[in-house]
């Protein structure tokens, strides 16, 4: 497997993710997409939307404010518990989240613990600062995690950025649900920035102050059953039962999933699972893992991650938690509006699925699992294994050499699949180094253009994982390209 | 034309745009798009990547980060300059921006004026508080409009909520243009959300304090001259020279421009012209008008801006400055790197053209634009002419009745089209009212399965403009769609 810092230095040199203000020496937490990582967001994004908005004819989408209404977050709970236990050394006066020392130091889950539970662990286990040893910490204390500003002109006004833009979706739902004339289920989808002002952001952009999220809230009546299609597809799974027995993932169908967890539920992982493989993840970078007891959010009926291994070991990238009717009954208990929607004769509260997307960490989960060197070539070829849908440029074109009117003729062909695919144009160098350039960041095809071209109308096709080459018709290459997404 | 409460009473009834947390009383200048919206919204931001980005060989994209370093936006002047005269009544408390105080009473343009010039002017005309009508005024000072927040578990560090999508890119232009192997000309273009804490927002989004740009940065030599296409298009032109005049805007052809500018910025000015035209807006609607030398950017040359005759007056959707050398200039000062970049033999700063589309305000312009109230039909149908390239939904599809397997033949020509289009299916009323309510939302086509379609696989294709009606096959009807782009 790649290396955080093998990845993370290629991801820069390339600009493809680098931190944000390098000149000014850059800001922890924040990150930049350059002209390969926006090209390879923006597919990654329009693949999600196509297939969780377009393609589903029961969900909407939405696009909502990043500087929120403190009201928002006061009915969410997000005011007094969005927190994180942070430790101070008295010393350095370094600052530290308390859960992570305790994770690193000890090889236990903290995440979630309660404040006193962390505070006596460090003390038991005389935890020293990361930085520079010391004993003397500071009781851990919380810390807000919503970034806050100040708005207008009078002083005092305090919104907060989103953390979430999950909490967008429900305070628009009455709106949309109407003006769509909808009725349940019905999905609401959203991508867009939230921001969270982590103590310690590390793992590159896994863990960011400014990220992106691709979340579905999805509004249905607990007392409707859905009728599941079978399923035989195996997958990882770890349940809440495995892990508090200490055991590992083992493959399930997804069908079995119904007897941990609700049919509606297993319904979304189902659903979540087929987008994965249509991107092109590897299933055996991937898991399903149930929350334990301990860690479910105080929203959450049941919650299941899918869990990816990064290079620093499995993590969260996907997290799909059931709602219940928790946050709708929250914003009309806050606001005073009637939040009931009728279903049948019956005006209910809704349930909510809500599968929630990480953009980066799934960006970062794609270029982890397309990472390959193949050892067998002279010159240890690096390769980007991206499935073309995603693939930043998906076509390189390349005149053989910069005359006899090869070079009019691969601008032209050019020209016309750029109006098709994220086409590249490259006249410079070796054919043999022009295609090593395309393998490093992942493009799946390239074409040169040569002296028979402009006899017999053909070109060069090879490809990125196979090498092959072959001669093919210029009118071919786009079905040819279609035909491997 | 449309009246903007008209307008804005009919974007909030259909969701399509509409102010955030309405249940906890809304939050002055940022709203949200709802199902309609965001399609549009997404289809204008396609068209314009499509164009500026993948339609250009010598232009990349990038993503930057929201919360950005504090001296980023200390080089660029924000810190030190980005601000609005604000006046106070001491009687009431209201905050009111001076300069719009101005325009208001005195009908003339104020924006950019002195701090000085302002408070004489209110004091001459003893201008009076616009909520309580007191005489009281505490005299003008600036009021900063950049969104602060403090990042990190150290107290103090402050970082700025961007003002601007363009700093971003001058501050990325070093590791961009050396990954992508760059050469002059070199354009970097972004699209995202930008924040400005507006005194006081108005004329619903077109005044917003959160916002979204679609900006190039596009750095030449000042020194290559560009050869430029004769272009007789006829456009609204307002020069400097007719504003000092007092003169109105004329129609002049897009050549003649080099007469008032650069040819670099009458290359631009076509670019942006012919993007407009290809969206569908109507050229009698918009003007180019050249800054007078007084409202020009400390930072600019020249400018010109694409202004649009909104329900409320003519007013700036896009900005087209020449920023010369300025901002690469000022972040080599701050950060001490060289900025320089080699064009042939000699290493320049390069200049820079910026054209700088406001998103929202784009998206008013073409509702604007698009709004109709046939008033020739019985009902006084109400239509948007939107070009279908943008329409939320581009096709409808009806089954007649929801029998006789007339709603499985739709639902499945539904799905099919759905691959291709923004696709809707309705059912329900009769099809004068469905015809009608897709009307009212802008899409193009609307297709009426019936009878006859499971006999000899036909439908009726009805046009929103004319309201012709014609029988077609199905599978013509992506063809059909498709030629009217």
């Amino acid at each position: 497997m790649v290396k955080l810092s093998e990845l993370q230095k290629f991801l820069v040199d390339k600009a493809i993710i680098f931190p944000t203000a390098e000149m000014y020496g850059s800001f922890a937490g924040f990150f930049d997409y350059g002209p390969l990582g926006v090209e390879m967001k923006r597919a990654v994004k329009n693949e999600w939307w196509n297939h969780f908005v377009r393609g589903r004819s029961d969900t909407v989408g939405m696009d909502g404010s990043i500087i929120t209404h403190p009201k928002v977050w006061e009915a969410s709970g997000h005011v007094d518990a969005f927190h994180d236990p942070l430790v101070e050394c008295k010393k350095c006066k370094t600052r530290t989240r308390a859960d992570h020392l305790i994770e690193d130091r000890l090889k236990i889950t903290a995440e979630g613990m309660e404040l006193k539970d962390v505070a006596t662990l460090i003390r038991e286990h005389d935890l020293t600062c990361p930085k520079c040893g010391s004993h003397d910490l500071i009781d851990p204390r919380y810390f807000e995690l919503m970034f806050s500003t100040e708005v207008g002109a009078v002083e005092g006004n305090i919104a907060y950025l989103r953390p979430e833009t999950a909490q967008l979706i429900f305070v628009d739902f009455p709106r949309i649900y109407k003006a769509s004339r909808g009725s349940l289920p019905f999905g609401i989808a959203q991508i867009g920035k939230a921001f969270r002002n982590e103590i310690s952001p590390r793992n590159f952009v896994f863990r960011a102050r400014e990220f992106e999220q691709m979340e579905i809230e999805y509004f249905f009546n607990p007392e409707t059953r859905i009728e599941l299609k079978p399923n035989d597809t195996k997958v990882n799974v770890l349940t809440r039962d495995a892990q508090d027995k200490g055991e590992s993932h083992t493959p399930l169908k997804i069908s079995s999933l119904v007897n941990f967890t609700s049919e509606w539920h297993v319904y979304w992982i189902s659903e979540v699972w087929n987008f994965l493989m249509k991107i092109g993840l590897r299933p055996e970078n991937l898991r399903l893992r149930q929350h334990t007891k301990e860690e479910l959010s105080h929203y959450a009926q049941d919650t299941w991650d899918v869990d990816y291994l990064f290079p620093f070991g499995w993590k969260e990238m996907i997290g799909m938690a059931n709602r219940s009717d928790f946050d709708l009954k929250q914003h009309a208990k806050h606001s005073g509006d009637e939040l009931k929607v009728l279903d049948g004769d019956k005006k209910i509260y809704p349930w909510v699925m809500e599968p929630s997307f990480g953009v980066d960490r799934l960006i970062m989960a794609l270029l982890s699992d397309a990472w390959y060197i193949d050892k067998d070539s002279k010159d240890k070829r690096q390769v980007l294994r991206l499935n073309p849908k995603i693939a930043p440029i998906q076509i390189g074109v390349f005149p053989l050499v910069n005359k006899e009117g090869m070079d009019t003729a691969a601008w032209e062909i050019y020209l016309e699949l750029s109006k098709h695919f994220r086409a590249f144009y490259d006249s410079k160098g070796s054919i043999g180094r022009r295609y090593r350039r395309q393998d490093s960041i992942g493009t799946p095809y390239c074409i040169t253009i040569d002296g028979d071209t402009l006899k017999d109308k053909t070109v060069t096709l090879r490809e990125r994982d196979s090498m092959d080459q072959k001669r093919i018709k210029i009118r071919s290459i786009g079905t040819k390209i279609s035909e491997s997404f």
